[in-house]
Formats: C-alpha cells, sequence, structure tokens
C-alpha cells in the first residue's frame, strides 16, 4: 500500500509502497483510510522534535488523526464489523489500567498513539489501531469530513469539558480564547453549542477574527498590544473566569494572566511557550493553571454528535495522499485555511 | 487599650496605649482579644513587603490570627452575644457579591482583612471585626489555643478541601507535604483525619521530620539533594498525586513537578517562589497548578470540630502582648518552635 | 396602601387599604412592587394547604414572585439605592448559617419567605425584604416583565443547574420535562440555552406541546397512555438520563421510573403526587429521585442574564392588583396561558 | 471438579462433579478459587427470586464474591500470570460502552455477572471470568480471607464513596448507618478510615451495635421504636446528613426520612421495601434517595489497599465446599457471625 513515510529527521517523507498492516493482537482492528488530518505537530516530528519522545525507528508512517472504514478485526473484536465508518482516537489504550478504568484514556498506562509514539500512523490506505480506539460515526457522515476531529477537535471539546466541571461556566461569565486556528475554530463552536458563557476570542490576524465571528464569538479582540487594557474594559476590569490558550507560545502566556479573574482558570491547550508566574500570584488570586491533552473516546462521540446535529463544523481542505509535502508546505506557508486532509486513492 | 503598632516599615512595632475600637457599622463585632497568633506575615508586614497592598496609613495594628471572647456588638448582630467564647476568621465579608454568595470567602469583592489590609488588627485588647468572620468556639476550648488556627490552620485544612473535589484522594494514592512547619504541621493533621491518602512529608532538618512523623506522616523524606530520587522510588517511579507545598520558594518549585505524577495536582499554598514550568510539561501530563488561600468560615468551623474532636491540635508557646518583639525574634531566629500566642494581661 | 389580603382559608382574598410596611431591621428593604405573579401556590395558599407551615396570622398578604423598584433601605443596607429596578428573591436568608454560607440559600435555617412562610408578601403596593433577597436588574429590563422569575423562573434554572452538577448532560442525552407551563417553559428554554441535551418535552394538550416546541423542545410527546413506549422508542430502548417532573402529581410519578434510564436522575420540581418506587429498582438501575426547590440568589442573576441576553422569556398576562380573583379564576379554569402579573396602580 | 449447582429453585443446591470451564474467549481468566463467600443473595437464587433476571437455564453453580489464583488466560490476556493471587470483581463488563468508558463498570451494556446472571459462579475449584473483573492482591494477602470483599465490601466502598462526591461529608457532620450485617460492618469501617464524619450506627440487636461499636461507629442506637427520637436528639433535631441504609425492608424506608436532615442524601443499598415519600417531602426538604449498587474494580482495589493498611477487616467462617447447606441454613438461622467462606478442597 501507499504511505507516507519519513526515513530521516529534517528530510520531506517519502510516499512509498510498504506492507499492508496485519492483525498482530486479538484487539487490533485494520482501518481503510479515508482521511487522515495533517497537524502541526506533523512538521514538528519532522523537524525532530519528538524523536526522543517517539520510542520508534526511521522509518515510520506519520497521521494521527484518522477516520475511514473498518477493513479487519481481531478476533477479539466483536463491536464493529468490516465496512462500518468510523473515526479513531489518537491513542490506543489498555482498558485495564487505574486511569483507563476511571475513564481518563489519555493517562493510560500501557498506550500508543498511531504516527506519533510507537507505531505506525494513518497517512497510508491503512492503518492498524485497536477496538478501544475506534467509534462509528453516525448514519451520513463521511470519514473525510470528519477526520481531522479526531484529535483537533477532540482537544477543543475536552478543554470545554474540563471547564465544565467548574462554577466558571454560566451565564454572563466570560471565557477568553486564545488563537482561533485549527483547534480554537472548534473550540469557540463547542463553547456556544455546551456553555451559556460569552465568548471573547483574541487572535493576531483579522482573517482569524472574522472566522472566529463566524464559529459564534461574541466579542472579537485584536492581539496588537492593547488586547489586555480592552479585554479588561470588557469584563469590568476582573478578567475572564476561565482562558482558553490554543498558543501558548510567542507570548499569551506573558499576559494571559493579567486577564485572569480571581478564582479563575487558565487551560493550556497549545505549547511552546513556559508558564512563568509567581507562587504569590497564584496564591493571592487563587487561580489555576491547568495542562489540557487531546480527550477521551466519550467526547469524541460527543463530538461527532455534535457534528451530526449541525452544531460543530470543521473547514478542511482536500490533497490526494501523494500531496502530503505539498499539504505540508502550505501549512508551514500560512496558506493552508482550515485543516488539510489527505485521501488515498483520490480520484 | 495596649496594642501593637507599627510606626514605620522596618522598624519595630511598638506597644502602646490607644482608644479602644468601636461599633461603626450595624454588622460590626467587638472581640475582646484571648490569643493572637504570631505569623511570619507579620516580619514581612514590617519589612514592608505588603505595604503597596495593605491600603492602610501607619501607625496600624498587627495581627490576623485572633481569638476571644464577643465585647460588643452592632445592631444588626443577633447570632452571638456579649461573653460568648469565638474564633476570628481573619477576613471580613460582605455576604452580597457573587463569591461570597457562592460560599468562596476568600473572593469576596468588598472585603477588608484586619491586621493586614484595610484596618487593625487583634494584638491588642479589643479588635473589631463583622459578624461574618465569626464562628462560635465548641464547649471547653479556650480562645488561646486555637489563636492559629484562625489563619495557619485554616490555610491548612483549606487546601485539604481543595483537594478532596478531586479524585485524587484515595487509600494507596500519594499526598507529598512540602514543609513540615506552622501551617504543614496541621496540614498533615487534617489530611490524615479527613483522608485516606498515604502521606510522605519532607523538610530540611531532621526536627521538622520528627514533628511530621508525630502529627501523622506515614513516611518522612529529607530534602538533602536526594528527595527527587527517593520519592520516585516510594511512589513506583509515578510521583505523587497530590503536592501541597508549604514552602515554594528556596528550591521546592524547582524539583516539585520531577515528582508530580501525570494528571496530578500541585497546590501552591507557600509564596516567595516563581513557578516556572514549560507549557510542553502542562500539556504532556495533564497537570494542575492550584492556587490556594485562606479559606471559608465553614472550613474554620469545621476545624474546630476536629479540634475538640482531639484530632488536630496544635503546638504554641504563649508571650504576653508586651513580648511581641520577643516573640518576633524568636521566629526570625528560628528559635520558635509551634506557633507564638500573644496575650493581654497575661498574668 | 393596597394589598391582597388573605383572611380566612377557603375564601376570596380581599382588596383593601393597610399600613405601609416599615423598616424594622438594618438589613430590610422596602420594594415599591412593580409587578407580582400569580402562583399556583397561591390557589393552594387559599385554599388552606399551606396553614399548618405558614406560620402565619390571618389576614396576611399574598404575593411571592416580586420585581419592583428599591423604595427605602435599613442602615445596613449600602449596595442598592432607592429607585433601583431589582427582582425579589422569594426567601429572606441570614447569610450566616452553615447553608448559608455554603451558598444553599434554600437551605437556610433562619429564613422567611414572604407571601407564604411567616411574612406578608408582594400584592400590594410596597413589600418588605432583607438585602440578602434583592439582585439589580440588567439595564433596560422592567420589573413586570421579569416578575415572574423570581419564583417561577428561578425553580426552572435550579434544576437545569442541578442536572449540570453530574455527568449526564451531554450532546446526544436526553432530557425529559414533563409538563410545559408556568415553569416548564422557562426550563426548556434554560436547557437549550445552558446545556447540549435533547431535550423531550411531555403533556396533555397540543396547546402546551405547541408551546414546547416554540420554546426549542427538540422532540414532543403526548402523555396519552403511548407515552412510555414512544419515549422508549425515542431513548433506543434506555430511557432519558434526565427527567425534570414539573408535574408530579396525576399519573407522571407513576410512569416516569419507567423511561429514567440506568444510572439516571429524576428530578421533582412539582409535588401533590407520591413517589413510590421499591428499593430495588432503585439499587439495580442505581438511579436518584432528587427533590429541587426554588433556588440561589447567584442562580437568579444568571436568570436575568439569560433573559436579557433574549435566551429565556416569559409568556406574561397583565392585571391591575385589584384583579386579583380575576386572575386566580383565569389560572383555575385553565384560561391563563402564560403567567399571570398583577400590577398596583396599573393605567 | 467440585461445584455447588442448584437444580431447582426452592430445593437445596448439590454438591456435584462437572467439567472444568475452558478458556473461551481471548479476554477470559480461569481463576482457581481460595475462597466463595455465601450471601444472602444466594438464599434469595435458591428461593427463586432471582429467576426472571438470572437468564440462565438449571441446573447452574451459584457464588459471586470468588477470590483465587489465576489457573489459565485466554490470547488476549497479559496483565496476570498463571498463579497470581487475585480477587474477583462479580461483574465482567465490555470495557467499550459508554458507562465503562466513563468509569461507570456497574452499568456496562454488556456484561454478565457469574453466580447471578447468564453464567455459572465460583462456588466450585474453577471459575471462568474476565480479564476486566480481576485485581491482584497486594503481597501477603489471600485469596480466603478477602473473598467477601469482592461483593459485600465492594457494595459497602462503593456507597462511601458516593457520598464524598457530596459537600455532605464533612467534620462533624452524620452518617446513620441502618443495619449493623455483612456489608454494613465493612461500610462502617470504610466511613471512618476515608472520611471524618461521625457514624451513627443503628441495628435491631445488641450484638450489631457491639459489633458496630468494634468497627469504629462513633455513636449506637437501637432500633426499638424510639430510634427516630434519639437520633434527632443527637443531631440537634436535624437529623442526619447522609443515610446509608443497608437493610431498606422491614420498617427502615417508613422511619428513616424522619432523620434525614434539609438537603441530606439516602442512600439505597439493602432492598425488599419500598420507597414511599410525598413529592411534597423531596420538594420542601430537596432531600435525595440516591441507589447504590456494588461497585467499580477501581473502589475494589482500594478496599483491598484499606484492607491490606489494617484499616478494613473482615470477620469470616470458614466452611468446606461440600458444606454449603451448613452455611447456608447457618446463615438463615442467624447462626453466621460474619462472612461464611467456603473453601475448596478444604483440608
Amino acid at each position: 500500500m501507499k504511505a507516507v513515510r519519513l526515513h530521516e529527521y529534517k528530510k520531506r517523507p517519502v510516499i512509498e509502497e510498504i506492507p499492508e498492516p496485519k492483525i498482530s493482537s486479538p484487539t487490533d482492528v485494520i482501518v481503510r483510510i479515508g482521511g487522515a488530518g495533517l497537524c502541526r505537530t506533523d512538521l514538528h516530528i519532522i523537524e525532530g522534535q519528538w524523536s526522543h519522545i517517539s520510542q520508534v525507528t526511521l522509518p515510520y508512517t506519520l497521521g494521527h488523526e484518522n477516520a475511514g472504514w473498518v477493513h479487519a478485526v481481531g478476533s477479539a473484536v466483536s463491536t464493529v464489523k468490516v465496512g462500518d465508518a468510523v473515526i479513531v482516537h489518537p491513542q490506543v489504550t489498555c482498558g485495564l489500567c487505574r486511569p483507563c478504568r476511571a475513564g481518563n484514556d489519555m493517562h493510560c498506562e500501557n498506550a500508543y498513539f498511531p504516527g506519533l509514539i510507537k507505531a505506525d500512523g494513518g497517512m497510508a490506505e491503512y492503518l492498524r489501531t485497536g477496538i478501544r480506539a475506534i467509534t462509528k460515526l453516525p448514519p451520513g457522515i463521511q470519514p473525510k469530513d470528519v477526520a481531522a476531529m479526531a484529535d483537533a477537535g477532540l482537544t477543543a471539546i475536552h478543554a470545554v469539558r474540563l471547564s465544565l466541571k467548574t462554577d466558571l461556566m454560566y451565564a454572563g461569565s466570560y471565557c477568553l480564547v486564545i488563537g482561533a486556528g485549527g483547534l480554537a475554530h472548534i473550540g469557540i463552536q463547542c463553547l456556544k453549542a455546551m456553555t451559556p458563557v460569552t465568548v471573547i476570542a483574541c487572535a493576531r490576524s483579522d482573517g482569524s477574527l472574522e472566522l472566529a465571528k463566524k464559529c459564534g464569538a461574541d466579542i472579537t479582540v485584536k492581539v496588537d498590544g492593547t488586547q489586555v487594557k480592552k479585554i479588561l474594559e470588557i469584563t469590568d476590569g476582573k478578567g475572564a473566569q476561565t482562558i482558553h490558550d490554543y498558543v501558548a507560545e510567542g507570548g499569551s502566556l506573558e499576559w494571559g494572566h493579567e486577564v485572569l479573574r480571581q478564582a479563575g482558570n487558565y487551560y493550556i491547550i497549545g505549547y511552546g511557550g513556559v508558564v512563568n508566574v509567581p507562587a504569590i500570584t497564584f496564591v493571592a488570586k487563587e487561580i489555576n493553571y491547568c495542562g489540557s491533552i487531546v480527550g477521551t473516546l466519550n467526547e469524541l462521540a460527543e463530538l461527532m454528535t455534535l457534528n451530526a446535529q449541525g452544531k460543530v463544523a470543521l473547514h478542511t481542505k482536500i490533497y490526494p495522499l501523494e500531496g502530503f509535502n505539498d499539504a505540508a508546505d502550505d501549512l508551514d506557508g500560512g496558506r493552508l485555511h482550515g485543516r488539510g486532509i489527505l485521501i488515498p486513492n483520490l480520484k
């Protein structure tokens, strides 16, 4: 089959023929790929930033945002059958450790993450994953239209679900969304569909702010050096009850805490920067900085429901699988608006 | 009446005669002081560290850990009567703003904090406070024996209560307590009385570790450069589910995150240092850094119950009110084990 | 002033002149009534059903759903001033007992409830209440347009807020609303504005089902003997995750549990009937029956925000204060669609 | 192998030779039984009370409280190996449905319950179960000493864990435990080990009250017709914040609600009786009746930890497997104090 293979860090991946994956455990599922999302993390993998974490030997196949159809199943798999349209949770979990048993999929002590950690990914004709990473698509939903929900969308809904565990999400309270890109534009839609809060979106470009507005942001603020003053004005001088930082680099962590309200929560979803806050600020304002990573299979299923209900939609651009490097160039060059989706055997 | 008055920052306070406080609002309560705790924050106030926050004009009276007997009440006060033995919550709240109405006393938007912010404190014969800052003592409890519960103890039980809102406090999970001083030694007792977790206490001195043991710590670890390795060994290489950092300066924030488990919570109770953690660490481990400040009146009442039940006790050293500077010297010089309590008209 | 006074149980109230209420405690507030909602509970009071609970001596003034303008304030009141437009929480709380300090207004141990328990109500020109029962209206909102939010609306949003504390309110989960009258039609709007659940509304009349649809119900089911079968079909044979029973008499409690899902919550908001469920059903399905009463001041403030945002609206019919008995007859006779509002000095 | 087989309802089970169970699915585990607890539910099964629920054809093997050693494993099982000492969760779950993925083991949509529903139980030399129902014993713990923890103990700790999700479990609050038998005596120990509440235990016999005291109950009250009055006296006339009803028949449901505090929770753990409470009581007191059934694997693991720590212990009486009917007679006749444990091949 064809696959996007990384042979050497800092070099372009190659699209080449490799053997199809085989069932190797009773809980395995082979998925025929209908669409594989391109993520900025893929660029970071190529650059080598994950080389000490990935636990793979090169070459390996990229792609951790996948959807398609069940192609083959292991002997212990009975909940899906060949031909079912499915979306693939990025992490394959054991289901047996304490975190798994508590529903905390991302903290599984025995997981692998195809396309990132320990295994080949889904930028290929077929992907090997596990039954615990599979959720069926609602009727009428096409894999290529939702593939990017598997990681980008899931990460966004998870941050919203974490926030909903607090008492900070009420009508009239503010959630400040920093960024309005591939993840954040889904996050804004989830906030509007799932909570009664007022969403303030902020970003550097007018295009991003327009997208935020289309996604339902109540208020938009340009990040141009005056944003702290403006956000404080909007919030009666008190700041936002919650902040969802999808950027977390290039400055947002430096000014974000200035617009976080007393007793507020700052969710870190993006990465790259450093949290640098005096302990006295944590104590005097009694604020929390909260990490947020990907999400659970139940959250992915909820997102699919929101999508089927027409409440949360993705903007995507289609490429053939062979066009990986074009798509990567477009992403790197800022020419890719919405999420890039690679499709094998695209006609 | 006699009072400990600060006339100038960086100079010693003076014990002098000033007029007794008067009822000035219908919700005021005047308390005859039975004991006023000495806190390291008092030393910081003298040094001037709070001068830009305190919103007071010098001279003013120190003392924010108070207990005594009701001496006079305003016209709107009916729940206590003259002579009742009481402990005084350090913050006087309005009871009407959204945080107050949600039970978050420390986030009152109209509060004052006698002895620290906006008003004279309780190192005196009498203190003016408000009815919302008063809780009656259980029968048989003496004000001087619990005065330090009002701030030091309350801060400790509050951190435990915050932790109990998570799913991290179960039999077999670890809570690492950093520090074993005035606050932490109460925190350890609260952890043992209120939760089933295994407490690991760590501190620099053998004396502190001994105190931690007496207070119920299951395991003690000396902070001598090998503590990270030892704590990881104790916790199967995974770290503690929760950390209560009563120090948060002088190094603890630098090594603490290394022993925080995946999905764990780091509570910042002490202050002085800076949290300096890359966003990728927050995200990859999905950890939280949580501020914790003082506590609620209900928590103070719960602490009084635990004290009356014999489950949480204070170690104190008694000084006459006039001995403030001796006590402060003892505290500063490391000669004060347990909490120093000033008593007016001590015979 | 004019007031609607009940002189004898089972007899019609009389509209008569009585003295205006006076400030009698430092925390009192006198409100000039802009509108007073008529509630089915008023009919029950007249019938004498509350006589053993009310702790009043006749005659007394009805009316527990009030809004208007501040007319006078006690000496301890500083957060509102004469002329402010306000809505009045039905219960006046002490702010000092443990439930109050935890934010559970309805469980205050020292409360009174004007127009129902211990005090005269607001079907009059003026009402005496307390500062803790007052929340200011957002700019532009008229008292008469929101008066019924004070009890009917508050009761509805509270049930939604209780539900949001569980993990049962997700996209794709079902909330079955039984009833579509004065409270339930607000409840449906709150569910749609505050949560992502699918709302199934059921009622006996086509008119009620139409109102439910207008309020945003996703699915409506007529209560005609086939409703259990239909609701099970809609919910894949599993029933609804939550039920909000605004009726709780005349049959709903008999069939409701048949459509409650495993691990579901049944909220009892209406009353009149009896819960009669074998313990084995509680255990085998691990279901909960949850009482719900009125709500908190913060919830009332949230509801005012939703109203000002145009997300939750009331349907009302205006009567002069003197028309109380006409309004009561209309309500009793099923001719009052929406909530009846009495207005003093209506021109 | 030898097994306790029920051939006909209302007749005594027979101890007879049957074939050993075989691995039939990749996730199966065969356990060599070290001890099987006798439960009152076994008597109910024999009487036929479960015949319409059990989905079995007679004869089948009793026994749903099992511990032992791994004897054989399916091809997908890698977390235990032959010889491991284990305790067996009574329900075998799929791990894939929404409830399983949220950590709610008991609400698995595809479960079976050996010895009760759909499958042979563990009163035999060997039991077939699944890997998701297995948790390893801490070093040094013997299967026969903890077998009854698998159901009786788990049911008790689960009720405590449910209670800990509320704000009702604080120092000074009351938990009323109704009953002091096989489950309740573990529940009392869990309450004392895991929470700071004051435990009031009530039962009909002095022997039970003595056992409750030994288990840590702070106060005991005899159920003799005066218990309501006494419990109200103890609780300042307000009742208990939580009730754990391990009986829920023969009267407790009739008087229990009289001693449930405003805003309190009544946990139904036993069964047999009927909840019969007017809706107005639910509403006016805003109380909850909460079903509680068995528990999760994580809760079973926590209980094993508490047992290993010496905080929660079982009282047991040993019988050979062949002595089933003697044990059943002792239980039925009130001669079995503590839990009866059947041991195959007892020497």
